[in-house]
């Protein structure tokens, strides 16, 4: 028997219509469907293709054991996700060893940040595996902002809300252009970063791009919530325009 | 009358496969279609759609003036180009004017380094103007690599080929991850900046990511010629990976 394929089928920002024509293709056609998921939820990306799948798709929800309740520094952590994919890839192993193609629901870009980056990995010397690059969600959030990210010979830089203060407020300081990801809590600290280096002004925040609840506003506009942990904040670049 | 939107379609990075599902459509039902390409050439982004024009489209191959024979610095280069974007924004606004849709289509991200931003900026405040995001001409050189990009808080920076080798260095030394696009003659600059960070050994150069012609090597496999101008050359990170 011929072994099924595995694919990571980048989803795009969040607008099905904003998925590629091959993405589309194959979730319509998939007959095993696998998406992460926090346990309880329905899960971000299985509500992007609602409607999309066929009526007898197989579904496989892959659910964290854990996502914010430990610390990334705890070993705890890292034990407990490795532990999980390999779980993970057990199964769709398991589904492409027995003649079965498997569509694997990622969010944004799977190359860029994406948990399918974990079961790629493990599966990429065993299995067939493909990977159907999407518009990453960054993409979906400076175009809602209504102006262009780069110009010219414009840097940009990309950096996690994660990171130490220092290293954000310094990064910041030596950039044309800035994306920032992963958002939610780490939000006063990112702010204080922009405003020490003095693009608080031009930032903007994007929450639920492409997504029918999205919002844009200027961040000093934005108050003092917490903004959802896949928020993104962008400074346009500034760069050469004839 | 009302007036006619003007779509700036983002074509990702080649393959119409990988185009999203709305300029897919946009494409496929459009009256008028404009894209940008040198005088002489059939132009990148029309070869990308070929076969997906509806019979009756009318084109408007918008050529350019000058590319690479006047130097950047040149003020006459930022006087021609100027002009020329303003008289294809009269030819646009005319047919806006005249109740018809536009197609303009974009290599790309159309807000990622694109030329539409010189057209969307002189139209937006007069015209009916919306934007398609697409896949990037980088997330598709990634994924042609087989190997994530970024990993965890993996910091990415893009560069543009065309910077001063000093700045290429300095920011080449100090980054998780590492995108740099307009290679062609700049190659042996970017080069020389690569081996001086240790980085070389670690880069790929995809030229023509997600075409037929795709080709995907190790930087220190690649050779001494010049690549196109439109390759790029990637830098995984090797961020937190469970």
């Amino acid at each position: 028997m011929k072994a099924g394929t595995i694919y990571g089928v980048g989803l795009g920002p969040g607008d099905p219509d904003l998925m590629s024509v091959r993405a589309d293709r194959l979730l319509r056609s998939a007959r095993h469907v696998a998406f992460f998921r926090k346990p309880g939820r329905e899960g971000q990306a299985r509500r992007i293709v609602q409607g999309m799948l066929a009526p007898n798709a197989i579904e496989f929800a892959m659910e964290y054991p854990v996502t914010t309740e430990i610390p990334l520094s705890d070993p705890r952590y890292n034990r407990l996700l490795s532990a999980f994919y390999a779980d993970c890839t057990v199964r769709l192993l398991d589904l492409s060893t027995a003649g079965q193609d498997v569509v694997v629901l990622c969010e944004g870009d799977p190359f860029f940040y994406g948990s399918f980056m974990h079961l790629y990995t493990r599966l990429q010397n065993t299995a067939s595996v493909q990977v159907v690059p999407a518009i990453t969600g960054m993409s979906g959030a400076w175009t809602a902002t209504g102006t262009p990210i780069t110009w010219g010979d414009d840097v940009l830089t990309v950096l996690m809300g994660t990171l130490p203060e220092a290293e954000l407020t310094r990064r910041m300081g030596d950039t044309d252009a800035l994306v920032v990801m992963k958002i939610g809590r780490n939000i006063d600290k990112i702010r204080r970063a922009l405003r020490a280096t003095g693009l608080y002004d031009r930032a903007w925040l994007v929450e639920y791009a492409a997504m029918p609840n999205q919002t844009v506003t200027p961040l000093p506009q934005a108050g003092d919530r917490v903004a959802p942990y896949f928020s993104i904040i962008v400074v346009h670049g500034q760069g050469r325009r004839p």
